[in-house]
Order: structure tokens, then C-alpha cells, then sequence
């Protein structure tokens, strides 16, 4: 695991002392209350320095979600579906878009794609039926990571599916880690540079990507974890800075690992007490915002009334 | 639906009224306490007049099961297992069996398939570790019904799968519909057809057999259910027996479906109260019968030790 | 079990063949379309030979629900917040109303009244707090079947909890056994008589009653199950009928189930294949109105806002 | 919360810089690769100087149980039900042994309580069965925070189960912080002082002992995460002494608190990654040693029989 990992790039940006960097360019500005910032990635230089490939990344932040607050799940889920609709190809024939919820259900902070499945609206298997109304998108979802897949790699089961139902792209949703607890549970980064090897909480061996699939694969994450080590280091190194001292401390800091940890600190992670309800929660607004993208012409209501 | 439903063939059988049928044999023994029966269909009458197609179906009861006795538990697996392995094709390569799991985690009588792919023991993708034991085989095992799959039918993943791990044989794993409630809980079928459409519990649209797929599809299943329908049925046969009155009686049956059931009697099913139970006894037993049918050189603690 | 087991009133009545019952009044009602009927029993020979307490049953009936229309749902909810709310004595002092949902999680149809309580919207604990509203009512719930509960009988649980949190009124939630299968998903009984011996799908041992607790016990369930054994009763008396045989048929009809069913028909019950889903439905309409009926001065948006 | 909250004593015993402390005894040795550590804390001043309450407390510590060493697994189950039966009262009538699941099943590293529970062997209610065992003891459980009990403090409804079931003793399970992460999820501390208030990682707000309830009160816990706050001060403490710098550095800390977890930290955890399976393992190993103290005349195969 890299030093400082997460899996933010806007993170990766602040890592990288905050200085302009060539090749990669930052905006950011606020909308209802959400903090959007915008990192470009433009050339290889930049993607080896900030350890991400070239591409736009965007984060949505709005920490009311912390606390529950209606108005602010909702523009969140509205401005989020408006970013999904923006940055996904066009329908252009019946072609669905397939819906993958990465992660694995039995360990908590790692569920986050597969509750945002079992929340999406699929209508594929429904488009035939005379009672399927006209302006409807074809849709699809899996989770392959449940339980109930086996012996088969989750990217090996996505590469099949894209074989058998010919997406026209791809919606990749992941619980991610970060390196500011402030950003668990209330921030979304969406990407159009798919799923690296590594990434994730789940540590993906795989890519899923535009170039090892051939169709555009977007991806949709939510911090839900920091790594100890992560966090052991920033708080290492924020010490040393205040006492003035820049050299590099690598071998104190594994001594420190080795000393309170005993070796197990790449294995532990630091999330809220209340991480069960925080995934629940954020399940419900990334389906949300995922079902007004992919189906304009349908209200809330009947959204609601055809997942029943 | 048919009258009298029965996804097993030694039912429709005695469905048949027990005669001698040109092109079906049937024979019955009884080993440990457990009663077999193998139907052999060999020609196209047959099939057509049993409703079932050609194959060999053998069916192995054994009521002691629903009482919990340890020694029929062990020995139901245990021949269970020797059954599967004759039918099987034997291992000549690397290729994997592929378990599959069929029916509805959340509808309680259809839960048996993913009740048992939770409990075999999956093996493909720890055959490079270099603890991986020399003697063991390659499974693999999917429930693609379980809730995260979505919008895609079960058998298209299935489909889908079968091509991307190109295995040697098919095992299916269902829920069944029986006439004879006794058989509920305590009686397995396993047969060389595959799955067959409107057949299971949960009525599977398409097919899942050789032809289908190109590889051998092996299907086992257990009664979990009589449909209200087929009971009515039985039922009105019985009393018109015994009062010696031989003419068809569709429409007085009918008549009574409608008073006493509203017309809702297709969607009606006769189980146990116990049925959360039995399915889940019965998902140990035939997972144990799996594992110990396709990994012949480990015992039952070392494949115990393996699925912690 | 007695023969034609049902825990609806108004269907005792049916049983006894429709003719006026000294002691014993039924009206019969339409709202919105709900039917609604009460059946009144005043007199002791009334209770006996219509094997129910004496007491008030009020039942309604809402087809609609089934096919999970939203303003039956609507309309079902607020009709029996009102009727809960005309049963249960006024609040004139802080003390709480406990619901008691009763029932096994783990077997399906008896499952309604843990899911009740799931959604109920508990508010002793919070009464001190200094953001709770001055309006808001007590109420404390508890499901004392559901797993983590062992070796202590729910109605002995019961009785210890109302010695420790001495409730103004109880309000008992269950799943109850019907006659006929047109009124399973889609009914409400509601009664001031609370559970009596061998009542609800789980069969309770002991009573639950103003008499065996000293506070008023409103009861409320739902058909969901036919017991097999009424359903093959009432097949049979209404073949017997058609055919003007006005005799007892109670060994013939002894002689067909041990035919049919092996002498297990007691154990076997008869129940939509949808079963899962109906029970999840209805438990969101019944908490729903409990909610509304406790607590009139809070709004549904704040009730909801208060579950999560 | 304190600073370096810890809930196991002999970890409070570290914290003290190991020096002798009067009042307070602790011994240590090995028993088959198990290390065990005793506290014996005999007078008040120890008492306040640990911040734990007078009593025993014994710690067993077993590092290959996180291997899932079959064993260790054993060995663990074997040594922790010898440890129960010296410290649980002799039975000397019928009145049962109450064991008491704290915590909440839908917070991960809270719900070993309930897990143990699920898995306790339960007779109170079988007691007077014919084919009881005639030496088999009287056991109820209850995990009183799981979902479908609110509104009642846990502690409450312990309360008036005792008053209904009359236990000679309640074992209490429960989740614990600790200081050093190699003890999460194979370390075991059995006390005689019961449950304090502030304790475990629910921080229950009311005592269980002998002195609330007036039966003893063992408890029985397991480490399952660490506070983040408190490996925050650990290695700040540890950066510090390094340093030769003995000072207070409490403001120091919480500038670092504040500037890397924004002020959350009293609410971020610290677990392995793999915490779910970990729950799961230790109830099944605790569960084990409680149901062989409980039951010395029944063998483990009997128990297994009769949990089925």
C-alpha cells in the first residue's frame, strides 16, 4: 500500500503540497451548500506525480449529510444525478447501462456498492412489457462481490456481463478511503477514468476500465474508511512539521507502527462508530441520484412506486 | 400451469396410474435406510406422456431426515455424494464445475440453490496458492437469483458465466414442486436433463440443459412445496374415486377453486410450517454431498477447515 | 387444533352458518373502499359457540391492497389509525403504551409482528430529552419472539415488562390463521379481547389479556395462512354439499388426509408464494397507522424524520 | 471518555507504568500457549488509581485464535469454560443461569453480545420435558439490544427479567476497547465486578452487578476495537518520550486531534479490516466455553444435537 493512501485525487492534489502543478488544474466552487471541486489530470507527468490516471475527477462535499438533514440529502442526490448526466454518454439505441456496486456485503465499510444495487431501479428485463412506459432507459445491475458468487473474480463476472448485455457504458459505484475522516460519509467522487487496480477499500486486483472492457466506464465513490497507517503517518509527519523538522521520518514511523501496533497496522482501519447507518444512508442518496440520471422522464414517485 | 404439477418424474409416473409405459423403466431399491427409485425415459412417447424429457432420474427418500437424525443426515450425504459422482464426467483438465444455485433468497421455499452455493466449497480461485493441496478440483459456484443481480435473467448470467470459465459440467441445485407432501423436505431427484422451462419453484423461463449450453448440466433438486392447485386435485380425484365416478370433473373442480379460493388458487402454495428450517438442514446436507462429490481427496475437516 | 381454525371473527360467524346468534351482533359497513365489519359478542353461550371471547371485533377488508395500490395503502392506514385510536383508552398521565409484536422472525408468515415493531416509532427513551416536542406521546415496543430472547416464553417476557414499565394499554401485533384465502394480505382485525391460548400462526400457550395483566390489551392482526387442514375441510364440505350429503364426514374426510398428506396436514399450511413481500408490506401500513393513531400531534414527515 | 480508555483491567495495569501498585496484585502464566494474566484489585485507592472497581479479573490471551488455528480454538473454548465454572456459584437449585448478550447487532464490533446468545444452548423451557436430561441445568439468555426491544434501556429489561426468571447468576458477554491492537479478537477477560457504566463498546449508562441486581454478575468480554483518540495519545505519548520530552502534551494533542480528524475523534474507531469474521469466530468460541461450564454433564456432540 502506497504512504498516505486514498483514494480522493483532490486528496492526492493536497498531498502534493498544494503547489501548481503542470498538467493538472483544480477549480472549485459551491452550489446549495456543496463544495465541488474539479481536478484535471492532462497529461502522464502529473498522473505519476499524484498516482492517478489522466482524467476529471469530481468531488462533491456537503457535511449536512452527517447529520441527516433532509434538504441536504435531497441536493445532494439532485446535484449528483445532474453530474451523472452530464459526464454519461447519451442513449442513443436500447443498449443499457449497467450498474456495478463493487464491495463486499459482510464487511461493513466495503457495502456501499451493493446497497446502492439493491436501491437502483433495473428495467431491462421490463422494456418489453406493454405496460413499460415509452421514454424508459434500459437498465441493469449487479453486485458481484455478494455472496453467492464464488471462485470468480469480480471483474472477471463484469467483463462477462458486458459480453452478454452489451452496455453502452458503465456505472461503477465503490466504497472508497480517504485521508480526512471530516470527508467519510459525505463526499462523492465522480470519475470518468473506471476502477484501477488497488483502489477501493476492497483493494481490486483488476481494472475496470474504458480500455479492458471497450465502453466508457464511470466511476462513483464515497470515502467510508482512512487506513491507521494513513492516518499514523499524517499525524507524524503534522508533528514533525510543527517542530520544524523536515527530514524524512520513515524509519521512526516504523518503528512507532512496530511499537503500538505490532506490524498489524496495514490490516486496521479507523472509521465512525456509527459506519453501519452511514453506508445505509449514503446507499439510499447515490441510488437516488443514479435513478433521476438514467431515467429523466420518470418522476420520484413512480420511480418509488416501480422498486416496490 | 399443468394439472398436477410435479417437477418429479417417479410422480408423474404414478401420476400415470402405475401401468407398464413403453420407452420408461422404473426401478426401485433401498440401501441405509434410503429408498431409490430410478426412472429411465428413453423414447419421445415417454417423455411426452410423463411430461418429463428423456433421461435417467433417480430420486433418493428419506424421511428420517425431517426428524434430524444425525445417522440419516450423514448417510443421505454420503450417498447423495456417490450419486453425484457417477454422473458426473470425470476431471481431464483444469476446467472447473460449475455449481449453480437457482431460485429466490427471499422467497423462503425457492431458497435452497442459494442456500447451498453458501456451503460448497469453491476452490478455482485458490488453485495457483501455493498451499493449494495437488488432488483438488476446480469449482466454482454463482446463485444468480440472490438480490444484487438485476435485470438480467438467471439463466443469461448463467450463460455468460459458461463462457467466460469454460467448465466441464453444470451442477443445478432447486426448489421443486411435489404431489406427495411426505416427500417435502426429505426426498432428492438428481437427473442428467437440466433444468427445464416451468420447472422449479420459481418456474425458470428458459432452459438450462447440454443443448443449451454445450456442456454437460446435471440438476438436483429437493420438494419444497405442492401447489394448492395440484392438492385441490389430488383431493377431488380421491373423493370421485371412491365413489366410483370415473368421468373428467374439470369444471366441478373449477367451480370449487373459485368459491373456496377466489381464483387465486395458481399462486397458493402447501409447505410446512418448519419450511425456513427445512431449507436450510437440507442446503447442509446437499452442499456436503457436493463438496465431498468433487473433492475426493480432502476429507470433511479439511473442506470444513477451508469454507471458515 | 379445532376444525376450521380461524382467528376472525367475523369468519366464526360465517361458520356458524349465518343465522342470527343470540348475544352475538355483526354490521357491516363501507368507507373509502374498505368494507368493514363488527362483529359484537355479549353473551357467554355466543362465545362458546362461536369459540371467541367476549368482546368487540372490528375487521377491514381492502382488496386493493394487494396489488399494492397507493391510495388503498393510504386510505387502509389512516382508517385503522382512527379505529386504534377510538380502542385505546386516552393518555392522562406520562405512563407508556407498549407494543408487543408478536411472532418468530425466522418463520415467515408469522413474521408481521416483529416487522411492526421495526417500524413503530419508540419514544420513552427520549421523553426526557430537551429537543423532544411537549406533545408526543410514550411508547415503548418490544418483539419477544425474535431471536436473542431464549428459554423465556413472550408472554412471560411480557408480564416482566409490564411490571417495569407499567403501560397505560397494550397493543398486541400478530399474524393470524383465516378461512378464506382471499382475505390474507388484506385484512385487519382489530379487537379489545387481547390474545387468547392457541390464537396467531405461532399458537400462543398462554393469554395476553386485561385479565392476566391488569391494563387494556387492544389486539391487532392479519391473515396470513390458511391452516391445510381447514382448507381440505371446507373443500370437502362443499363437495358434500353439492352433492345434498348433509352427513358427517369427518372420517371420510380423516381418511383422505392420511391418503394425501400422511397424517401431516396439521403441520401444513397454505400461503401466497409472494408471502415474503406481503408480510413487508403490511407491516409498513399497520406500523403506520400505529404511528399516526399515537402520536396525532406529530405530522408523517415527522415521524418519518424521528425512525431513522 | 477517559484519556487511554481501555476495558480491560490489566491494560489499566500497563497504563501505570508498570510499577507496584498496593491494593493491587496481578500474577501471570501459561497454560497450553494460552498466556494468562490476573488483577486482583483489593482496595479502594488501587480501585481509583486504575479506574476499575474492586474484584477479579483474569485475561486470556491466545494470538493464533486470529489464524483460526483449529487448536488454539480448542484450547481457548476448554481453558475459558474451566475459568467460568471456578468463578460462576454451584447450582444448588433449579433457578436458572441468565446469560445476558449486550450490545447491538447492526454496529459490527458491538455485537458479540448477541452473537454468543444466538449460540448459547437454552433449557430453561425444556426443563420439564420427558426426555430432559435429568442432569442438565437451567439456562435462559437474552440479548436485550437487539432490534425489537426499544424504548427500554438494556439495562431495564435485564432488570425485570430478573425479577420474573429469579437467576442464581447472570453471565454478561459484551465488545470491549482496549489500548493494544494485537489483542483484538483473541484476548478474553472474565471478571467478577460485572458491567460498569461508561464500560464496553455500546458505554452502557447503567451498572449490572451484584449490587444493582443482587445476584452475581460475572461478565465475560473481548476486546474488538480500539478508540481512536486513544492510539492517537498512544503514539503522541510515545513520539514524546522518544523525545525525551516528559511534559504534559494534552494541548498539543488536541491541536493534532483537531487539525487531522476535525474534532471527530471521540466518535472514530480503529478494527481490523476483517472484524466481521472476527465477531463471528469469538462467539462461536465463547458460546462453546459457556455452553460446557453450564452444562459439564452434557458432551459436546449432546449440545450440538440440541442447539440444532
Amino acid at each position: 500500500m502506497p504512504a498516505n493512501r486514498t483514494d480522493l485525487a483532490m486528496e492526492c492534489f493536497e498531498n502534493a503540497d498544494g503547489g501548481a502543478i503542470p498538467g493538472a488544474q483544480v477549480s472549485h466552487w459551491e452550489t446549495d451548500g456543496i463544495e465541488i471541486t474539479e481536478v484535471q489530470i492532462t497529461d502522464n507527468e502529473a498522473a505519476q506525480l499524484l498516482n492517478k490516471p489522466k482524467g476529471t475527477y469530481l468531488t462533491l462535499e456537503c457535511p449536512l449529510l452527517l447529520e441527516r438533514d433532509p434538504d441536504a440529502r435531497l441536493g445532494m442526490a439532485s446535484l449528483l444525478a445532474e453530474e451523472i448526466d452530464r459526464i454519461l454518454p447519451a442513449a442513443d439505441d436500447d443498449s443499457p447501462v449497467l450498474v456495478v456496486g463493487l464491495g463486499n456485503r459482510s464487511i461493513t465499510p466495503d457495502a456501499l456498492g451493493p446497497g446502492v444495487v439493491d436501491r437502483t431501479l433495473v428495467t431491462r428485463h421490463m422494456l418489453g412489457a406493454p405496460w413499460a412506459q415509452s421514454g424508459m432507459n434500459s437498465v441493469c445491475a449487479v453486485a458481484p462481490g455478494v455472496l453467492g458468487i464464488t471462485g470468480i473474480e469480480s471483474m472477471e463476472l463484469v467483463e462477462a456481463l458486458v459480453k452478454a448485455v452489451r452496455p453502452r457504458a458503465i456505472l461503477c459505484v465503490d466504497s472508497l478511503a480517504a485521508r480526512d475522516s471530516r470527508r467519510i460519509g459525505c463526499t462523492v467522487q465522480l470519475t470518468d477514468t473506471g476502477i484501477q487496480p488497488g483502489a477501493g477499500v476492497g483493494n481490486h486486483r483488476r481494472a475496470l476500465t474504458r480500455e479492458s472492457v471497450g465502453v466508457p466506464v464511470i466511476s462513483l465513490g464515497m470515502p467510508t474508511v482512512i487506513y491507521a497507517a494513513t492516518l499514523a503517518r499524517d499525524a507524524f509527519a503534522w508533528l514533525a512539521d510543527g517542530q520544524g523538522d523536515g527530514e524524512n521520518h520513515e524509519e521512526a514511523l516504523a518503528d512507532m507502527e512496530h511499537t503500538l501496533l505490532g506490524g498489524q497496522i496495514g490490516e486496521m482501519i479507523v472509521t465512525p462508530r456509527e459506519i453501519d447507518a452511514i453506508i445505509q444512508d449514503a446507499s439510499g442518496i447515490i441510488a437516488s441520484a443514479i435513478n433521476r440520471a438514467l431515467q429523466p422522464t420518470l418522476s420520484d414517485a413512480e420511480i418509488a412506486a416501480m422498486m416496490d
